[in-house]
């Protein structure tokens, strides 16, 4: 028998936090057809970002790693927000994952694991997604990693 | 009442533009289903860059989030072309901004705005997206902005 | 009369590799209705990459369009792998083209076409997509160009 995500959550003592408010005129996500779209989060943990500058200079992989499951997690809370029931993601179709890198940091595919890994454990087989991982010069805030996503409801 | 599209352009006192022809192998918007992808727009007005360079060394904040406007107003050219009739817009699902970045700068979303409040004044409530806001290198043609869009089609 | 692409492929002595192992937690694709959504692929050539580093210093542009090009040549053996059969391809809807660039590089748009030029040759009209070209501050693996796309299949 499969657990629900929420029992995944659970398990792995992860609670969803309140999703980040919509910051000016844009929103948190919008679903078109079966797709949520949800818009590039940032690792905002208790509303401080958990990981600032660019990895590879200001901010070691690991750090960087935890930063991408960090947004992951406020994925989830965007998903529950919009479709009230975790249990209504058919699929995870794709994670974008950008990472504020230092000229020369060549690892964003390890960093973008620590979101892929964490949606993989959470959400189970439909957690599984494409994904591209690229390093770009920085990002809002100066966060460190930003992940967007295409999630398929049922 | 609502007004239209072409109604809210006609009060911002905005002309669409004639839309960019094809560069290379590449179409300036695909159909897929209702979803119509928009390639990703430089801030040409009138066949010039608006703004060219990295923002935060060779272009401040307001020129830049003027031309992330221009990047929308050459999108919603770009739907009249696919669509005939801006009305036919059931929804702007998402747009990616794309600034290019001098080192340090952290404002991506302020720059965004530029185009998501465009885009939300223009379009009305079918216009509030989903988004995501990056810092990149560097872009075609030196253009310090470029934007692209998922739209969906009634 | 239409050539099919793998005749199209023949005729460009174009063999597709084996495609890319899943790396880590993420599939090399998912299909979401009708839209295959390809992760982004590096110029991965018989298991090395075909060009290493910033675009503008390391690479030169000609290496650089070579290696878009090679990531598209991935990005069809992973349609293979995921339709069956190439004919599936309704049409390629979108790629999005990363650049490593080095500072002042502002050619995106033509590495870009190396993927672009592929696909139109290879798939003919149902390859004609809309795109964004963006120069990125590096890759992973120092990859000098990753491309991701989404496929509608029939």
């Amino acid at each position: 028998m499969m657990s629900t995500i929420a029992e995944n959550l659970a398990r792995m003592k992860v609670s969803l936090p309140k999703p980040a408010a919509p910051a000016a005129a844009y929103l948190p996500f919008v679903q078109s057809g079966k797709q949520l779209f949800v818009s590039g989060q940032l690792p905002f943990v208790e509303g401080r970002l958990s990981a600032v500058g660019l990895v590879g200079r200001d901010v070691e992989l690991e750090a960087a790693k935890a930063a991408a499951r960090h947004c992951a997690i406020n994925i989830l809370a965007q998903v529950q927000a919009a479709a009230g029931d975790l249990e209504k993601i058919a699929r995870v179709v794709k994670l974008s994952v950008f990472v504020a890198s230092a000229p020369g940091f060549a690892e964003q595919h390890l960093v973008a694991n620590g979101a892929s890994e964490f949606i993989a454990e959470a959400v189970g087989e439909r957690g599984k997604h494409a994904r591209a991982a690229v390093g770009v010069a920085s990002l809002p805030l100066n966060a460190a990693v930003e992940v967007e996503a295409v999630i398929e409801l049922a």
